[in-house]
């Protein structure tokens, strides 16, 4: 059976390019465009479904245009200044407002600024009026018969404002296509916090539904279908006939428990198993009894890709409307990036603006790790006929943000702390306007990253094994004609995090190594990872006498995680990581976490406010609550090398 | 009572800098921002009102990254291709699927790709697995503690499918600012189709409404409130109560029964009235018990562009995000824009994209024509302290659509024509991508329009009147050097509009004359205006003693309005704008009505597609239904120059 399912997986899957497939699909897509007349009032971001013609004209009456006299123009003929005519009320004039209508027998306004009171209902002019003058005629803005929008056309607010003075309280707009979303899987669950071992919670069918709302569809979901046959043929069954569009998610690949490919061949017909990309390869796009229907992989960041591939250009088509395309931007690669020959490669970017060039750095690739995209600046498409970019090439991105905002944002390399992320909430806090974007890439590359100009802070914490010094033989070393200004920042404990209660007794190394306890160690030119590697020379401990040394992690936070999931028995990390997981911490050292920055940025508006606000009580209230820190001399200038 | 009025209009309407007046405003409100906790699926487009932490890891559990089997990765440890190494089911391995927990006494998994079944729950591997290997371990995607989000967040789709990865089911947002909208105005009435004379119709409220909530704040109004300054005080003080901002329109000017800005006066305190633009100077900025009230202007351009410098930003500062910014593009002037000193003028602009270059022209400049708004690709926004730009002119110019859209659209001038509308339509039928943006801009404008490389097609009738010929004769004249083609579109008849039953007998231009009835012109250079001046010609009638010869008209259809309003007895025009309006038609003469275009526009593919549209028997049987044309030869080409 298992070996079956091999074969069925090595043959079954393609690799079809990505936009044959979706031509392929959308020829496929077959439907009858529902429309539905709506109120008018209710409209925005609806699409016309017929061409609207305006049933009024605006003003559909002769409306003066001023506060003011209607009066005929031809009365008014030969007023002069040193001739000035006298007009009588009811007679020769009325008065009217900005809006009222011209009494038919009037042909032109005269502002009420060039009319003399007289009294006894007699008024006095000194200029003639031209007929016409300061009246809206009917039609000035809406023509009764005029085409106001053709079909195809997203009502905007503005939009609804024409209609109704054209008379249109109701309005002709397509229906929202219905996409069914079914979720599969034994071990899937209802979103909760409440999970055991196992459970994976279902959160693509949010993020589905969210996107299908957004571009112009309407979504539902009728619960969890479990891995079965049968269950799921109903599921689909069911769906095809209430929806124009189904989603399966996920079971979209080959594996022993994959149903859907061979459902949706049973029940009806699969254009593509598989497209070349990474990720989201794993996709399925068929039909059943002329419902498209699409299984998507169960990778959260596979399936958002491809059902912005799939599903958004079936729901523009049926609307009747463009599929929105993206802005782009010209970055600058600030690593290498390799790729596979014969795979289109999709990378979350993250961009930053220093030194006035935007620097792109790749975020996780993983195909499972949602924050890479929730993170990313902009989406890197590597062709799948090239082998990637060496760093320091121009490349184009797709945006996912304002271009505004990524060049206003903060950029923070180096070495990961909890501060860091309350730090950046008090700069929002202090300014919308200020974002930081952090990545945790460890103290040695933070160091390179304000050398290579791609950051403008680097968080470090650096022990010298030599001389014991904390951070500034690094920068004497690296820096030295960099002209960078390091700020003090915080003293924070380090220490063995170990699981409530500390089972094993752990206080120090030799407790780890005459165990034989499972360590779980942070990644090469990590501050932790030298304070660590310095205590095994201190100690004369051979690194390969660590049961885990080679496993590394990027965070404080993965460590505890590792800790508390009992991957490992522990390692070393500050106490606000052991704090937010709940788990014990045995403090071994006080060591000092500084701010490098460049000169400029220090002196930046930007700088300084990073300054004020981690010099502010607030902050440092804050980060006492959360406990593990000293703020000795936060804020002071400690060591500048000139450039 | 009236010149009182006049003395406050004079004194109290103020030329504050629009900035200015912005800043005070932000600086006078004060609010509590309310909170609110929702469902996660429900939370996109809404702001953090705090940071977010995951009280969950994704994944809680070490899961496997593969379908395959789950070992200790000690056990595999020797195994060569030259020594293979067996394993039994449930002692020394476990299958595992993709996503599967690794059971504890396990740290490895192998792909099943790798893995050679040799019956009785034994198999084979000819490699070693590494400890950790094609795992995903506790918090890989995220971490329990981690900051997912910094407040003031605008939460997307794929967002909240971390908030719910990390256990977060509900989170914590900022409310939706309240917004009141009162209007007010006797001649008010609720959108409708039944007006009577005099009604204006509230689509502001509408607009108003619709833009509140496009901007992430909540809107409601109670009805439409009389000029009545009790009813007025009474309606402000219920809203003040409700809401965190209340908005007035209109009433804000200073005319008789402008009240607003004295009512804000009396209850609280008016910052300013008057801002130095143009259109929307008369703006009130005020407070009421420590709530916003702001007096909108009524002329609907005004008060939507106030709307959005003033409430915008509020809405805005309330919730904690940034004003999101338009995309800017350089154009070039097509046409001489002026402007008075001392206001910042906004000038709604037209987009074309010609040759290679984005060309601009102004719509109309009233205040009270919405669909210049409606119909404008983006504002030019001239400084108080110029006096506009020259022709050919570069500047920048915000855009109301994405460039892309008016880099596509196929630009139309010259004479106006109900087939023209038809026609866009059908274009967008045939392809969503095209969009046809036509200006109504006269037969003469639009050669000249292709001459300057302006536009891509014009539609011209032009009768020489020497020659008794249509078009080619000013062609020859204007563009024998422009490399052009000239295609025969339709043959339409024109005639004289006249209300239904032609009370007024008229058969012809003498019967005009002769019972000297009221006119109404089409403008200058417009084909339509040269037939008649043909035909006065022709009998040898001086134009002055035609009544209305000056009053000028820039389309067919508001001639039809003219008529249908009673402000004309007759005009010239096509039988399909009398049609649409219901009113009669007395034929005249057939004219040829074609169009124009450079030779490079003829031959792309937009402008295959407009030939291909043209002689369609679809597009042919609408405007059969319309009436009025013939289609002689239509899509032939009549003429060529070369360049």
């Amino acid at each position: 059976m298992l070996l079956q399912e091999q074969i069925k997986r090595i043959i079954y899957l393609e690799d079809k390019p990505r936009e044959q497939a979706l031509v392929e699909l959308l020829d496929k897509f077959q439907f009858n465009r529902a429309v539905e007349r709506i109120s008018t009032t209710e409209a925005r971001g609806r699409v016309t479904a017929v061409p609207i013609y305006a049933a009024l004209s605006m003003p559909h009456f002769h409306a003066s245009a001023m506060d003011g006299i209607a009066v005929h123009a031809e009365t008014t003929y030969g007023a002069h200044e040193k001739n000035p005519k006298q007009l009588i009320e009811a007679i020769d004039f009325h008065y009217v407002d900005t809006g009222d209508p011209i009494p038919d027998e009037y042909n032109a306004v005269i502002m009420i600024e060039h009319v003399q009171e007289r009294g006894n209902k007699t008024i006095e002019i000194i200029e003639p009026a031209a007929p016409w003058q300061h009246i809206r005629p009917v039609g000035e803005d809406v023509v009764s018969g005029e085409m106001l929008f053709s079909q195809g056309h997203t009502l905007r607010a503005v939009d609804l404002g024409a209609l109704l003075a054209g008379g249109m309280t109701t309005v002709t707009v397509v229906k929202k296509p219905v996409v069914a979303i079914i979720p599969t899987g034994n071990e899937l669950v209802e979103p909760t916090l409440h999970v055991k071992k196992g459970d994976i919670i279902d959160f693509n069918s949010t993020v589905f539904y969210s996107y299908i709302e957004q571009w112009g569809g309407t979504a539902f979901h009728k619960g969890i279908i479990k891995d079965n046959p049968e269950l799921l043929k109903k599921a689909i069954l069911e769906a095809v006939d209430m929806a124009d569009i189904v989603i399966v998610n996920a079971g979209s690949s080959a594996g022993s428990e994959d149903y859907t490919v061979h459902m949706i061949a049973e029940l009806g017909e699969v254009f593509t198993h598989g497209v070349a990309t990474r990720p989201g390869k794993p996709v399925v796009l068929g039909k059943v009894k002329d419902t498209i229907v699409i299984g998507l992989p169960g990778y959260p960041v596979s399936a958002y890709l491809t059902l912005e591939w799939f599903v958004q250009p079936l729901i523009c088509k049926y609307l009747g409307v463009q599929v929105p395309k993206r802005e782009t931007l010209s970055v600058q690669l600030g690593r290498r990036i390799v790729s596979t020959m014969g795979s289109e490669d999709f990378i979350r970017m993250n961009i930053g603006y220093v030194n006035g060039r935007f620097i792109a750095n790749p975020l996780n690739r993983g195909a499972g790790v949602t924050m890479s995209l929730v993170r990313a600046d902009g989406l890197l498409v590597i062709p799948s006929q090239s082998l990637g970019f060496e760093q320091g090439t121009e490349v184009e991105v797709e945006l996912y943000k304002p271009v505004e905002e990524i060049k206003k944002a903060i950029l923070f390399s180096g070495s990961h702390d909890l501060s860091i992320d309350v730090l950046a909430s008090f700069i929002k806090e202090d300014d919308i306007q200020n974002d930081v974007i952090s990545s945790h890439t460890g103290s040695m590359s933070g160091i390179m990253a304000i050398k290579k100009g791609e950051t403008h802070v680097a968080g470090v914490h650096l022990l010298d094994s030599e001389t014991g010094e904390y951070n500034i033989p690094f920068i004497k070393k690296y820096l030295n004609q960099d002209n960078v200004v390091v700020v003090k920042f915080l003293q924070r404990e380090q220490g063995w995090i170990v699981p409530k209660g500390n089972p094993k007794h752990i206080q120090s190394i030799e407790d780890i190594v005459r165990h034989n306890l499972l360590y779980v160690n942070r990644q090469r030119g990590a501050g932790t990872r030298l304070l660590f590697d310095f205590f095994l020379q201190t100690m004369n401990i051979q690194p390969d006498s660590i049961h885990g040394y080679n496993r590394e992690m990027y965070t404080h936070l993965s460590i505890a995680a590792a800790v508390k999931g009992g991957s490992a028995d522990t390692g070393l990390g500050v106490y606000s990581a052991a704090k937010a997981l709940q788990l014990d911490f045995i403090p071994v050292a006080y060591e000092s976490y500084d701010l490098i920055m460049k000169q400029a940025f220090y002196e930046s508006e930007q700088g300084q406010i990073l300054l004020r606000v981690m010099k502010s009580d607030s902050f440092r209230q804050k980060l006492e609550s959360l406990g593990g820190y000293r703020f000795e001399n936060i804020g002071e200038v400690i060591y500048e090398t000139s450039g």
